[in-house]
């Protein structure tokens, strides 16, 4: 490419976008499916297959320990997943608008294709648009998987006396994105990552998994919630059961913030069987990205639809969906 | 919804992203898939599916003939077809400025609801961003289609000897788009059209279809250079039978455009095998939006990757992809 940044022309599908997807995309997603440049990439599928997309919009692109092309990749990798599917394929449309650096965008490419790589999927299709402005830029991603026949995980197969288990700390990401923004020097890292091997070994291990949701935007609070609601069931957690990093304390404790409704983008929450619920444990904590995984509550029945988090000092109080604002642009 | 724009607090992920997602998206968008509200959706696949995605950042969102929101729909079932895919699944993905009108954004779901109805593709997924800005908005769509064991169509397959053949019109939408941004009431109206029918009574009929793709940025001469390339072939086409309306021949005469490079979204062009080039016309012309189909020229293999016209006063000359700007923001 010889301009340092993106201008109108690079929209045209002309010419100038052509140079744009095989500089910038092509040379860090081939393979052979994406190299033939169809309008639709054909590739094998499965009797079922989960499908599922995110926009990525987070500001800075770059942040400590992660980046938008690393996110986007664990983000749709990690929505299959919580299906029990094995991620396949991802496409991506990138916006751009207008002034976006050449050089910043080529570092983020090179993320995707590594997290990709990291998370065993193919970039089979792209798309590219370019918008007026000031130099941001959005990146869609959809992803499919395969679903084998005998898996069945979601919201509403949370059963009474289940488990609840997080796979590690809240609020590191959200922490993280904060500090960059503020520019406070807080060794907070997001954990943005694709949690394609802790699932594997759930499904392998033949833990009875009955729901996965991944912890992002709105917190554990908002996920737990949600899933409530789906099932109709009550989750009861114990707030000093639940994981957070010391530094994230700090950092809440300083701008008065709940690492209860603080995204993740590496976290996920899991509601087993309780015969194998220690056991779904230590494969968490096994695996890679698990370490910090924790037993947090059990699932009840008794207040459809309610959590309840039991405090330290011994209080209760039920748990909503995040109100508010939260934190704009975090993913 | 209580208020008349999208807020920052609509991209919140917590009740306010609910609201918006439950009284705008979900309403228009239901299904039994959707409505289960989780990270994927599982769905029925098949031996090879065809992924693809676009963004739509069209400008204005509105327009004679159309509206961003059938435009996304349109646009990637019509990937997916050029396959020879049935269109299944769609996912979408919105990137809302502050600012986005709720009442034009409700009008843009039902447009996309309609449209998915016509084309019998189902939306499984979605996700909304909100941004700052003011009052833009973009969409994405992804696609997922079920191929047929015996269907091969795609760019390489073009033969010597085969047939070009385009479904209808150059530069409708293209004109439309420009004649709104200009103010200048032209009666032009875009193309803008799901191209399902048309492909299926392809297959039904057993035409030998090569290669199919559709019309869109760059027009058809770039899509001709594109096809010439990936082949290897030397596309050989007469001016004077590629069909332009009068009006938008008009349009273009005043403006000093070429229709060539001009884009649309409800055309296609199709490589046939010589054999079934009459057959295929007549069922194109038979097929919803393909009244206005012609065989428009040749394809030989003298000049690899070359695309030859040759003009009404008996000239040739060599069409290269687009040079330059275009129209920006034209889908």
């Amino acid at each position: 490419m010889q301009q340092d940044v993106i201008t109108m022309v690079h929209g045209s599908g002309g010419s100038a976008t052509s140079e744009l997807i095989n500089e910038i995309f092509a040379s860090e997603f081939r393979n052979d499916t994406l190299d033939q440049m169809e309008d639709s990439a054909v590739v094998t599928g499965g009797g079922r297959i989960a499908i599922t997309t995110d926009s990525f919009v987070v500001t800075p692109p770059e942040f400590k320990g992660g980046d938008i092309g690393r996110l986007c990749i664990c983000g749709t990798v990690n929505d299959l997943l919580m299906r029990g599917a094995v991620p396949k394929y991802i496409t991506c449309g990138f916006i751009l608008e207008e002034g976006v650096k050449i050089d910043l965008l080529k570092r983020i490419v090179h993320s995707m294709a590594e997290t990709a790589r990291e998370a065993g999927v193919q970039i089979v299709a792209g798309d590219t648009k370019v918008v007026n402005g000031d130099g941001e830029f959005y990146i869609n991603t959809a992803g499919v998987g395969i679903v084998s026949d005998n898996v069945d995980i979601k919201a509403a197969n949370a059963c009474d006396g289940d488990v609840i288990i997080v796979s590690g700390t809240m609020g590191d990401h959200h922490a993280a994105i904060l500090s960059e923004r503020m520019e406070i020097d807080t060794n907070v890292t997001s954990d943005n990552a694709p949690l394609v091997e802790m699932v594997r070994n759930l499904l392998i291990e033949n833990i009875k998994v009955h729901t996965l949701r991944d912890i992002t935007r709105g917190g554990l609070g908002t996920v737990m919630k949600e899933l409530a609601t789906a099932s109709g069931k009550t989750f009861y957690v114990k707030d000093e059961d639940i994981p957070v990093k010391q530094v994230v304390r700090d950092f809440c404790g300083l701008l008065g913030l709940d690492p209860m409704y603080m995204g993740n983008e590496g976290k996920l929450i899991a509601i087993v069987d309780r015969e194998d619920a220690d056991r779904a444990l230590e494969v968490i904590k096994n695996s890679k990205y698990g370490q910090d995984a924790a037993i947090i509550g059990e699932v009840k029945e008794d207040a459809p639809g309610q959590v309840i988090l039991k405090t330290k000092i011994g209080g209760k109080r039920s748990l909503d969906i995040l109100q508010g604002e939260g934190l704009p642009r975090i993913c």
